[in-house]
């Protein structure tokens, strides 16, 4: 079997992998006060060019999103975001779990916007009875979105500038960080992430590590005392250092960066595919996530020598699915599936040019 | 100024107020432990045709609904509800804050159907990744709901027959129960709310008395230590007999649905008068509540005299409204609403018919 | 049987009913925002002599507490308060379960010192793993305490300096705070608990009100979204005016202090009694409670004919219970408690002088 | 520098890292459902006796302590724990951020009692108010404790027999438990543990692992819906065959026992080499970790090439710290570490013999 299904079938990278067998004998203090979270750190603040940021590493995103979502509100106020965000869908009401409600606005490919979030705020307090509802502080966007789409440059401004207009926070989850920086579409850069949002993370669980996210926190009232909400949460590694070298070796020459270019390269090889079978996406893409319609028949056919994920049904013979690639993705499982596509779908491409 | 606007504008009925004064003096046990509180809770057992249920007094909605959800559900799960439903926009994130998500489910008229809730539930199990998401445990109903609208009988056995297949606990909020009781259409009663729910309410403050829900549970998971769940939520009011004389003047010689007939009595008198005007309604009612869509220039008119609640706005020149009557309105005050309406809206009407 | 068990055992002082009952058919808008809230809040605002303090009236004292500190607190924050603390003893984990852990220090008269908590808070911050310990952020102090105790105006003075040196709120539950305002030993005024508290509250509920404590808060952070929380926590009354009506009868022509003043005059009666008597107290009291320690075999007697609290075994033979006299207490019932026990311990006194 | 300040300076066992290394490249599918995972639990099972065991795989203690407690309270209980407890004074109030009251006893030793526990039953249970206090219904227990003592089998058997007669859940805290099955004086198994409790955990992070603890549950109450409340907290390592890969390999030929074993005989030679020179300890204890009781004089001189950890200030002049051994402390550090305390100690220990 050939897995597609995720990003994080894998362990880590190999770099990765040899960054925690050479440490493996130091000793160093626990609870990420080492010299490598330090050093990690650093790092990705001179990445983002801002040296006044603070940066935090935790274990995985679902622990992440509550952790910034739980330290930024308080008790009456809630968090924006999209329909399908995944602190609204996937996370077993982590952040309800924290007693705050997600108010979520309605989107077609993952994204909000800017006029969304005004309108809502605007409602929000033109209510004669605003205080009988939950007040809106926050925005959470992921970027790559849970469709793999992406923010440009202008439209998080737009939505950062709404943020600061309206009072609210802007808080990015970039579990899938790396796959959005390097799409061949994306405008964007950490220096611009650090500077537009309030705290976003860069995901390495599903980028190359065996799990992390580091936290980079801009505005000063959300940087206060964030270390005990990390450990209030159950976020606090006892070896903490394993963040600080898996982050020091992705950020060294690139890694992080490469290894996502990599995939998204890889994802495009089987966007062609699809292309030239006239195959429909459910929504356009350019990461490393893919989301084709296919006949069941084909679906089924594929099944027997590739993992997919099912994605949603979308008429009675049709579902949507999705691909997804990462840094362990190997070319020939790419022009495996490729072909098995060809095989699969070329009648149907030629019937559908025929017509 | 004529008061429209809600059902809690006066104080209590005075037969209320007389039981309250007449029993001012006594000495009592505290925190609900009384000879009143016994002896309401006695007199709705016998209403509910049930020896077996547990009666506890409780000041406010809101509290009434945070205290049984929270008492009910594992942290991991959540409660089904309208997407109107109060619980969901009119309580600031009360239910999220004891830790749960409120699920909802679109309705039109205020009311979700036992079939949603076998798909919701469905759906939850049918996932891969069900665990990611939180668990369906409770449905909240509210009767009348949000728009004024009543389950019969026969939905609200359907919806008790899905949660019991399903697992599911049926939690029915009463705030206007009594409203709902005595409506024409309505072919409900208490006997059958204590057999098809697990737990409901009497709603007390918005039928004649000054405060206070009485909260009916009758599945034995959920009546275990819920006065421990009462005190800890800030509900055990200190001179709980308060609660118990209310209810005891209100269950007394069938006060409570007396008093509600006649406000929907006098709520039919304005709907016959719309119908009449040939005024549209926002949902179809039969209860104490009228939603009514009038043109701005109208309502603009009408506000001069009458107070009324702003329900939600229709096209770019006419908005839905509510009309409340209660125990507490007069007959002239309708009549002078219904005049009011006659002379502002009849050349409306005559327009709408010769066309 | 005559009552001495609490100060909650009948309704309200006769004024109050009467203005209840006077404004019952008026109509006013809900929550809290008709005129006599207003009222009463300008009134006591007045006798605090500052108009910027914001004042809100909550139903009963659980609920008030565990408003204020989960308003005041952030998620890793805790709140100091005596070992015996009504939030660490009485309420059912109420502060737990909006999150945040009690702190507390050994008192053996109920009070704590600003010593104390500057102590506390050094050591929290001179510890290497600070951050794995909940952080101390506020002082919730009862005045009186739960023995009935006082602060002097200088140890809260010192207590309030210990606050804003260390960076913590100050928090005074009052449930009494009538009684400890008009005993002979206090020094203490509205005005100086407004000025040296971020916020406390004047107790309704055990000093003459049906129900009702006014949450005054004169630190601007704590006035923030108040009303949110209010809601959220299920503690905004419909008919909020009950409570506003209430406290303007409290607060005009001094009711509340004259009441009050009465009350600890009948338990200076009664620990004149016992002074005579030569039965000591369990700590020294100056308010309307009173915690004598008795014989089991008296207290046998006692209860024949009087209602009293259980506060502690003492030893093998004797138990301290508490003597409440409220508003309502009547002059003969003391008059017989006094004969009673001196009919009970008059030979043990004799006894004892002789030895 | 010489460390034994704590037991989680280094990263993992080197066997363990191969373990990680070897299965690097695997696709597995995600959130602890591999055959990792399965397998490791398995052998857990099996070392426990008890095929009907759910074993779950957590990053860490904290997140493990939290997770267990919130999926096994309703809201009103709380968990009873001796005063030093983790869950009361290291993990930033997790516990109450879960909603739930940590009820403490006192102890010298770091154990509790059953005769403590059936007491603190007792009393709630025989107050009249006993509604206003948390419910206590889980005993947590750390074994070894924080201060590195054993329960015995007959003290657990007891501790278990009263929770079973008073209706309390048992939990024990494994953070350590390699070194405590290892111990000496140890008659405790895995089996009585499986036994004895309804759920406790195998902690792997300070017994050779990266990270990790395995929840093992016996309770069919608890074993209920576990995996949500593991994802709702931020448990849910997406890559959870980390979690299985590191627990097989301790597991296997009882890794997880012997370098457990070492640790405890390494630091029995600190014991002895303190006994020799008098040193007298904060308590007795038998596992990897000491608590010497040292003038200050010493501490300086010793810290100038060793790190230990501060426990208290014992009077003015001496101080009791700890030493922890580790599977990575080296015997050649241990003979360091005896022959600096030799050099130090060795005048003071012949001074006091001669007196």
């Amino acid at each position: 079997m050939l897995y597609f299904n995720n990003d994080y079938s894998e362990g880590c990278h190999p770099r990765v992998l040899e960054y925690l067998t050479r440490t493996n004998m130091e000793q160093t203090p626990g609870y990420g006060t080492d010299d490598h979270c330090a050093a990690a750190a650093q790092k990705i603040r001179a990445l983002c060019g801002d040296d006044t940021l603070a940066v935090h590493f935790l274990v995985g995103g679902t622990q992440a999103n509550l952790t910034v979502i739980d330290a930024a509100l308080r008790p009456h106020q809630g968090v924006i975001g999209a329909d399908c965000a995944h602190i609204n869908c996937h996370e077993t009401g982590a952040v309800e779990a924290t007693g705050h409600k997600v108010l979520w606005l309605p989107s077609r490919d993952g994204k909000i916007t800017a006029g969304q979030i005004r309108q809502y705020v605007h409602d929000h307090y033109a209510s004669d009875s605003f205080e009988h509802t939950t007040q809106p502080k926050m925005v959470y966007l992921s970027n790559p979105t849970e469709l793999g789409t992406l923010y440009s440059r202008s439209e998080l401004a737009s939505i950062s500038q709404a943020c600061r207009d309206t009072g609210l926070y802007l808080f990015v989850d970039g579990a899938r960080l790396g796959y959005g920086l390097t799409a061949k579409e994306n405008d964007l850069t950490l220096e611009d992430l650090a500077r537009l949002c309030d705290v976003f993370y860069i995901g390495g669980t599903k980028v190359g590590a065996l799990f992390g996210e580091a936290v980079v926190i801009s505005n000063g009232e959300l940087k206060r005392d964030f270390r005990y909400m990390i450990k209030q949460h159950g976020g606090m590694l006892a070896k903490g250092r394993l963040l600080g070298v898996q982050f020091e070796a992705l950020m060294e020459d690139n890694l992080y960066f490469s290894i996502a270019r990599r995939a998204n390269e890889l994802a495009d090889q089987i966007r062609g595919c699809l292309e030239e079978l006239k195959i429909p996406l459910l929504v356009p893409g350019v990461t490393n996530q893919i989301f084709p319609i296919l006949p069941d028949a084909v679906l089924e056919k594929l099944s027997e020598n590739f993992v997919f994920c099912e994605q949603e049904r979308v008429d009675e013979t049709h579902r949507a699915v999705r691909f997804c690639t990462s840094w362990a993705t190997r070319k020939e499982a790419v022009d495996a599936l490729c072909a098995k596509l060809r095989e699969l779908c070329g009648t149907l491409s030629q019937s559908k040019s025929s017509t």
